[in-house]
């Protein structure tokens, strides 16, 4: 292609907007453009990119034995509405009337769609199993649509589905979706690691893995062990110190009853912290949550964060959230700030490291007042104990004790074992070996298909621009003819690209009347593997190649055409 | 791929809803389902051909210099309104509103988009021409969705946008997608017609021509002289009747003055012409129309149809539709059935066949009672003239004089000369090459996609089922395996798979234990160009080969490879 042509709107500016350096990078380069939040036009280097990845996924799909079909977008809500999904994702969901008033969701994964599919289609366990797999548009109306690519309403996925007859199916196809979304990952250039997570609103009565890529710009926190190799999201993570019976916050000898003291206005665990003298890990924070409606309170020791995921799981809510300040006041008679177990007749979830704790500081439940010497289970009794915190940086391990690292990471797949979650409640059978009807046992696997594409330039860029890997990179050499006014120097740049283009290399040749700085500097920008230079040495034969983040190296123009396809042979042997 | 494997869920009953005979194919093949009215999914089979089909118009589109792009299906509406298309689309449109309330439409086309894109984008004509295109799904809220892929609610469509400084440029741009569309639809095997066309709802100022594939089954009609070459939709066609003095169908000496008389009943042409004995040639049909919300009189000879298209360009009107009862009465002061242009005060639109009617019959404007020795003229004055009627079969070509043809057709593309209708509107300007502000001269440029899918299926099929083009063949041979308990056809079928494959051909292996009727029942559904069968004959070492519509011809098993490789290398160099 010619850069001339090629309509490639590169930016002068950061825009002010992009918060993730990959929307930075993206946007400067002319990969795309918003239409609106969490909307985004592709440019033509940016569908380049989507459509290699496309390409990778498609090949790692198929060799893993999955079909490649295409569902709609608009879903009847009726199908929505049998799973539970259309109350679950709530606002989530993007709802519209067609003209006869029939209500249909726009898609935010196809479950339930295929679901039903193969309900109406299979019969009986001969034609089982069957994976199936779409490249698609999906659509959710986030509540915070951020980070350009990383977050969106309306994104390109790669979701599959397996229909196994039993759960040791289920299992092979898990491993062959796992080990192919290894190979895809890899091909694209990413450090990522599989860890384990929790099911979450999709659900699933089996494992679920995610798939994260290290960033510092991640949403989601990964917690792993060097030592064994344990991994696992922030939400799913544990640590071995939540059942072990932590002892070392204790403050000295038991006092014989709590007493109540003055706290004016000290209404945060830092407050208390500074005012009282004592550690975050004395007092007890007294969360209110409403789960599913009703009111419950959860308690955490001063030092740790609480950890909603677990916290549902305990009481097998759907959704639980921070009770507003009426509801507060209602369940402790005081204000935020001074809530506190003791009195309480809400439910209370203990964690276990409160449980622990020989005495605490609590709120008072009264305004300004807190309750020094409050003992656990002398004081307040727990509904329930359980592991209720995010795990921290040097926790033990659970598996074998070593200290817990924790890095950023950007969610770029999941795997799900569904087991009959959907099948059940859409009624989904087929008669099995012995006759009798059986659900079948699912398992869904998703790609972020547009976030792969952002989480790729996190790991593959510098203060200059992205670095594309090879793989999947827009073209794979930038030829960059530095003065077209000069005969020499464009006639040897055409030669080349001629070259290249007939040895099957996308090549791009920069032929626009630019300064030369504007054209290295777009150069950078956008990134592609290997660069050629085609400048003044011209006069002595000579050309100048280099790797995006390599050396500059003086080569004979009339051997640049050979060099350059070793080197690309070599960085494509090694994944690069 | 072997066929144990494939997810294809062909039906042995033709499917009750299936109007078209491709909608038929595809459903009893297992290559589509319906989701709900309008919404499909394709299943692998169909998702192959889609792909073929859209890997050909990529290969045509880069040939023509457009970069591939990819535009997001929601678009703020206020895009749409500024261009005019949110009123003009109506109900057709998709509307919705995100948590935060703003409302989205879904794409039915990006012209606002893709300006307000280039709007923001290219500001100097240096910039330009640039031609943009996406492969995406539309929307579309049709208010009979029907035939299958013919006329759905979510579509998949190629759409290009050119831009240009200048009504040469896109000339240039507008002849080279002529030229692509020329190629795309050929490789894909169809038997089709540029014809001349109204720009419709989407507007434009220039040229426009619609890209037809004959069919029965059209919902459109393509009127050409094969004397001259002269090819149009029924909208656009014109004859050159239309403006002759066409005097043949005068009733004999002219009357006085109009006569009143009692016509019980007779609401219709037909009524007329039998209980008065006339010819439909001698009465005027008199059309009350809404046009912009105005109603407008519109006659037409009785043996006649009238073209709202015409009608709409003669008064430069937006929308117009036949007027319901009640205005009917209020403009006519009778029932249906019996109106006519006497005395009447709104608007007369005649057609020029009307005009040159010596006497006719007419309503009254009195129930059950019309007027005969009608005068065009002394009776009623047409408030304007024009052609408003469709041509007719054997009616003269406006070029040539010979006598016009007619056949039903169905659209697969079209383009259009848009000029400045979006730049115009959407404020959408570049500075010229003399520093003069101007507004992008714009063209724009559809294919239908998986309409085309169903338009090759309606010409390339019989009564056993689908016959693809090898072109987009989902794969390109069929080998069936007769008795998979047989070891010598089991493993000669597998060698020649094996063979095929390793030599990049698509097979497809039926290996599945089903009875050789059914077999081969499945594989004339489907439609595979060629078919090997491998049955009893092995044991003479024979094998059956077979083009989808050809005779069976017997061929050494060990040899049937590199036949097959030939037959391959020969329907691919004729294109079939």
């Amino acid at each position: 292609m010619k850069q001339r042509q090629l309509f490639v709107p590169t930016l002068r500016e950061v825009p002010a907007e992009a918060e993730a350096v990959s929307h930075r990078w993206m946007v400067k380069g002319g990969f795309i453009r918003q239409l609106a939040s969490g909307v985004y036009t592709f440019l033509p280097l940016g569908r380049k990119v989507l459509r290699s990845i496309e390409a990778i996924i498609r090949e790692e799909m198929e060799r893993a034995g999955a079909q490649e079909v295409l569902m709609p977008a608009l879903q009847p809500v009726e199908l929505l509405q049998q799973s539970g999904r259309y109350d679950l994702y709530g606002q989530d969901l993007f709802r519209l009337n067609d003209r006869s008033g029939r209500e249909f969701a726009l898609g935010p994964t196809h479950e339930e769609v295929i679901t039903s599919l193969i309900k109406q289609e299979i019969t009986s366990y001969r034609k089982l199993p069957v994976t199936l797999y779409q490249i698609q548009t999906k659509f959710r109306d986030e509540r915070r649509p951020r980070f350009g690519l990383l977050r969106g309403r309306e994104f390109i996925m790669k979701d599959a589905y397996s229909f196994d007859a039993d759960w040791e199916g289920l299992a092979r196809n898990y491993d062959a979706m796992y080990e192919a979304y290894h190979r895809i990952f890899s091909r694209c250039g990413l450090n990522f690691r599989a860890v384990e997570a929790d099911a979450g609103a999709i659900g699933g009565e089996g494992g679920t893995h995610e798939f994260m890529a290290f960033a510092e710009s991640g949403e989601d926190i990964i917690v792993s062990c060097e030592a064994c190799g344990y991994a696992a999201n922030l939400e799913k993570a544990e640590s071995a110190q939540a059942t072990s019976g932590d002892m070392t916050n204790s403050i000295g000898r038991q006092a014989e009853s709590y007493l109540k003291f003055h706290t004016p206005g000290w209404k945060t665990i830092e407050q208390l912290v500074e005012s009282v003298g004592c550690s975050a890990g004395h007092i007890i924070k007294t969360l209110i949550y409403m789960a599913d409606g009703q009111p419950v309170v959860v308690l955490i020791r001063g030092d740790h964060e609480a950890n909603e995921t677990k916290i549902k799981n305990l009481i097998g809510a759907e959704v639980i959230e921070l009770a507003d300040a009426d509801t507060v006041l209602a369940v402790t008679g005081s204000p935020a700030g001074f809530s506190g177990p003791v009195g309480l007749t809400a439910p209370l979830l203990v964690d276990h490291h409160v449980d622990d704790m020989k005495e605490a500081i609590t709120g008072a439940n009264e305004l300004d007042y807190h309750l020094k010497h409050v003992v656990p289970g002398r004081d307040f009794t727990a509904h329930l104990t359980g592991d209720l915190r995010n795990v921290q940086e040097g926790d033990a391990c659970p598996h074998c004790g070593k200290g817990l690292t924790t890095a950023r990471g950007i969610e770029i797949g999941h795997v799900f074992k569904l087991g009959n979650r959907y099948s059940g409640k859409q009624g989904a059978s087929f008669v099995d070996s012995t006759g009798k009807e059986q659900n079948f046992v699912m398992g869904c696997y998703g790609i972020g298909v547009t976030r792969l594409m952002a989480a790729i330039i996190e790991q593959h860029q510098d203060e200059h621009g992205m670095i594309w890997p090879l793989s999947i990179a827009p073209y794979h050499v930038h030829i960059i003819v530095m003065a077209m006014q000069d005969d020499a120097q464009r006639e040897t740049g055409q030669k080349l690209y001629d070259e290249l283009r007939s040895a099957g290399i996308e090549a791009l040749l920069d032929d626009r009347d630019e300064r030369p700085g504007v054209k290295l500097k777009d150069a950078d920008l956008i990134g592609l593997p290997l660069r050629v230079v085609v400048g003044k040495s011209i006069v002595e034969g000579l050309v100048e190649l280099k790797a995006r983040t390599g050396t500059v190296e003086r080569v004979q123009a009339e051997q640049a055409g050979s060099i350059i396809r070793d080197r690309l042979a070599q960085l494509s042997g090694t994944g690069g």
